[in-house]
C-alpha cells in the first residue's frame, strides 16, 4: 500500500514557501493503511506535472495531487492529468449548476473563467468541496487511484477526511499502520539509542525511528497490521521503552511538553506565571498555544530590559548590579518576583544571552538560566545552548518547560 | 539552467518533518542563476534514491542531493549515486586521515563504521565539511552536475555557500536570476492584483507572482539576466508598483513587518512596550526575533487574566467590569498602562478571543482589539479574523505590528 504526494504550485519552488499539506495528508494516509514513499513539488507547468504524475502512477497504489485546480490559466492539474491518462475532459452540467449557485448566493455573477472548474476527467468521481469552488476528483486507473484535491488547507482537509480516507480504507482492505510517538527530554540521541536499541531490536515487525528535535528526542514506532490483527506487540514495546527511559520520557502519545505541563498544572490545581527575558514571548506563546490554557496560565512579564526586571518583576537593583541580568540570582529573583506579583502557585523565569551580540568570555552567547519558585522552593537551572539566536531561544523555551515538568514532579 | 533538489531521509516522509533545507538552497541557487523546477523527498531506500536520481539527471542541469551521507547502514546516498552513474566507490586515504584526526582531536578512536564516510565516487571532487564528519561530493556527469551534501543545516549551509555556489556561478556563465519581494498589509489578494496587474503586465520578461501569507500579501518579481545585463526594468517595475500600492506597501526588499517597525523605532529614537492578552507572547516573540531589538524593545506584560491586566498594566477594575476584557476601552487602557509602567515612548496592546472557546454572539471567536498609545495619542483598531486558534493569534500578532507601523507614520 504505497502512496505518494504531489504538490502543484510554482510558489513552493521559491525560497519562501513549503508544501505543508503533505504533513497532515501523511498522517491520514498512515492511519488508513498507506505508507508515503515519495513527495514531489512541481511548478505550474503542464509538461512537468504530467511527467511527475506519469512516474507516480507506475510505482504507487495511491497518488494524491494537491493544488492547480483553480479557475485561472495557471491551474493546469486537470489538463495535465487528462493528458497523462489519455482521457478527455468534459463539462459536468451538475457542477456548472453548483458553481452558478455558489456565486449567486453571494450576489455575484459567475465569471466565465470559472467554468473551467466544472471540467471533469472521463471516468472520474467528483469530490465535493463545501468550502471552495474547486471540486476534487477520484480517478481509478487500473489498480491505482489518482486523487485530485485543492491546495488551500481549509478546503483540502475536510475533503480528505470525509471523502478520500474512507475510500482509501476500503482499498487497504482492513490493513492499517499504527504508530506511537514518544518524546524524551534531557538525553542525547545516542543515550536514547543505547538504551532503546537492545529493546526495539527484539521487535523486527516494528519500525523504530529516532528523531532529534529542538531540545527533545523522539522515538517513533510504526507497525503494519493485517486485517483483524491487534497491535499487542506495539503496546508491549512502548511499555518496555517507558520503563527503560524512566523520568526522561515526558510523553508516550506524542503530546508536546506544553500539553504535558498544562495537564499537570490543571490536575494539581496550580497556576503559573512566567518572566521571560531572552525568550521574550516564545515560552508564553507555547504555553498558550494549548486550548484551555487560561485555566492555569495567569500571564507574566516580558522583561527584556533591566528596568522591567525591576518594575514588573520586583528584582532588587542590588541583585542586578552585583550579578548581572544573566545569573542564577536574577533567574531566581524573577521567578519569585513574578510569582508573588501575580499571585500564582508557580513562577518560572528565563534569562540568557541569545546573541548574536552581548556575549563575553565569562558569559558567552548560549548561556541561559531558568528560575523556578513555588510556595516552599526556589531553584535555578543553568544551561549552555549551541546554535544561532533563534536556536538558543527555541531551546531555552523548550528547556524551561522541561524544567518546570521536573519541578512539578518533585 | 534548471536545478532540482532531492532530500533523502525517511523522517521527512512522516507526519512530523518537512524538508526545510530546500528553502535556503533555492535562494542560493536562484542568485547563482539556477531556477528550481522540481523538489523531491525520498526515504532511506537505495532503490528509491537511485530511481529519483536517474530521473533528475535526465532533466536537470544541476541536481542537489541532501542527506544520507552519515556512517550508518541507513545512509545510502553514496551507494545509490554510484549505482546510477555506474561508477565504483573507492576509499580516499586523505579522507581516512582527516576523519581519524577529527576523532583523535576529541580524544576518541574512530569507529570502523565511519570509514564509509571516506568512500568517494570515482571522478568526484570532494567537498570538505568543516562542521561534521560527512564530506560532500561534486560530480560532473556529461553536461549535468550532481552535488551531494550532508543533511544538517549547520554542515550544509557553509559548504553550499563557500564551495558549491561559486562552482555553480561558473556553470551559469554570468547568467543569473534577480528577484525583489514586496510585502503589503491591509489589502486583499485581489485588490493587490487589480492594482498591480496592469503595471506588471507591461513587463513580459519579469515573472510576477502574488502570494497570500498570514495577514500580508507578497509580490515576488523574478528576472533572468544574461551575462553583463543590468536589471533596469526590474527596478522600474518595482518603483511603479511602489507608487501604485502606496502606504499599504511596507517593504520593497522582503523585510518582515517586525524589521520595518524596528527600524522606524530605532531611527526615531523611540522605545516600545507591549501588553499581550490573546497573542500572549507571539507579538513580543516576533519583535525580539530581530537581532538588536533590545535597543528599542523594553518588554511588556503577558496579561492573559483580568487580574494581570489590572496588576501589571494598571487597567482600572471598573473599565474591565463595564466593557469586558475584549473591548476597545480595555485595549486602550492596556496600551496606555504598559506605556506608563515601563516608561516607553509607545505602548501597543492586543486583546481578543482566539477560540476555540470563549466566544459569544456579541463577541465571537476572532474578534480582536489593538490599542496604541504615545505621549499625545490613544487609539484602538478593531478586527475580525477568520481561522482557528493559531490562525487568529498569528493574524493578531501580524496586524498589531502593521497597526504600529501606521501609527508611527502619522
Amino acid at each position: 500500500m504505497k502512496a505518494e504526494i504531489i504538490a502543484v504550485g510554482s510558489e513552493m519552488l521559491t525560497p519562501d514557501n513549503l508544501d505543508t499539506n503533505s504533513l497532515f495528508i501523511t498522517a491520514e494516509l498512515n492511519e488508513a493503511g498507506f505508507q508515503v514513499h515519495f513527495k514531489t513539488v512541481v511548478g505550474d507547468r503542464e509538461k512537468d506535472i504530467a511527467e511527475v504524475l506519469g512516474t507516480a502512477i507506475r510505482r504507487s497504489t495511491a497518488v494524491i495531487v494537491t493544488g492547480g485546480l483553480g479557475p485561472t490559466e495557471d491551474d493546469l492539474t486537470r489538463s495535465a492529468v487528462a493528458s497523462v491518462l489519455r482521457r478527455p475532459l468534459h463539462t459536468d452540467p451538475f457542477l456548472v449548476e453548483m458553481l452558478r449557485n455558489r456565486f449567486q448566493s453571494r450576489g455575484w455573477n459567475m465569471p466565465a473563467i470559472n467554468l473551467r472548474q466544472a471540467e471533469v476527467i472521463d471516468g472520474a468521481e467528483v469530490l465535493e468541496n463545501p468550502n471552495g469552488s474547486a471540486p476534487g476528483m477520484w480517478i481509478e486507473v487500473g489498480k491505482a487511484v489518482v486523487v485530485l484535491l485543492p491546495g488551500p488547507p481549509r478546503e483540502l482537509k475536510p475533503m480528505l477526511e470525509s471523502q478520500v480516507i474512507p475510500r482509501m480504507r476500503r482499498i487497504a482492505g482492513g490493513r492499517r499502520l499504527v504508530s506511537r510517538t514518544m518524546h524524551i527530554a534531557g538525553m542525547t540521541e545516542s543515550e536514547v539509542d543505547s538504551r532503546a536499541a537492545p529493546i526495539y531490536g527484539r521487535y523486527p515487525n516494528i519500525e523504530t525511528t529516532i528523531l532529534a528535535g529542538t531540545g527533545l528526542i523522539s522515538l517513533r514506532l510504526l507497525r503494519w497490521l493485517e486485517p483483524g490483527e491487534r497491535a499487542g506487540d506495539l503496546e508491549e514495546l512502548a511499555n518496555s521503552l517507558e520503563a527503560c527511559l524512566g523520568e526522561a520520557l515526558f510523553s508516550n502519545r506524542g503530546e508536546s511538553i506544553e500539553e504535558v505541563v498544562g495537564r499537570m498544572l490543571l490536575q494539581s490545581g496550580q497556576s503559573l506565571a512566567v518572566a521571560e527575558s531572552c525568550t521574550s514571548g516564545l515560552l508564553a506563546g507555547r504555553i498558550t498555544r494549548v486550548p484551555g490554557s487560561s485555566a492555569y496560565f495567569l500571564g507574566g512579564a516580558l522583561c527584556y530590559s533591566d528596568e522591567v526586571k525591576m518594575s514588573l518583576c520586583g528584582v532588587p537593583r542590588e541583585v542586578l548590579a552585583a550579578h548581572g541580568a544573566v545569573s542564577s540570582q536574577v533567574a531566581e529573583a524573577l521567578a519569585q518576583g513574578i510569582r508573588s506579583r501575580l499571585g500564582a502557585s508557580v513562577g518560572l523565569s528565563v534569562t540568557g544571552i541569545a546573541g548574536p551580540g552581548g556575549g563575553s568570555e565569562e558569559k558567552p552567547v548560549g548561556l541561559v538560566y531558568m528560575g523556578l519558585a513555588d510556595e516552599t522552593r526556589l531553584v535555578h537551572v543553568r544551561r549552555m545552548f549551541a546554535g544561532d539566536r533563534d536556536g538558543v531561544r527555541d531551546r531555552s523555551a523548550f528547556f524551561a518547560l522541561a524544567s518546570l515538568r521536573t519541578f512539578l514532579r518533585r
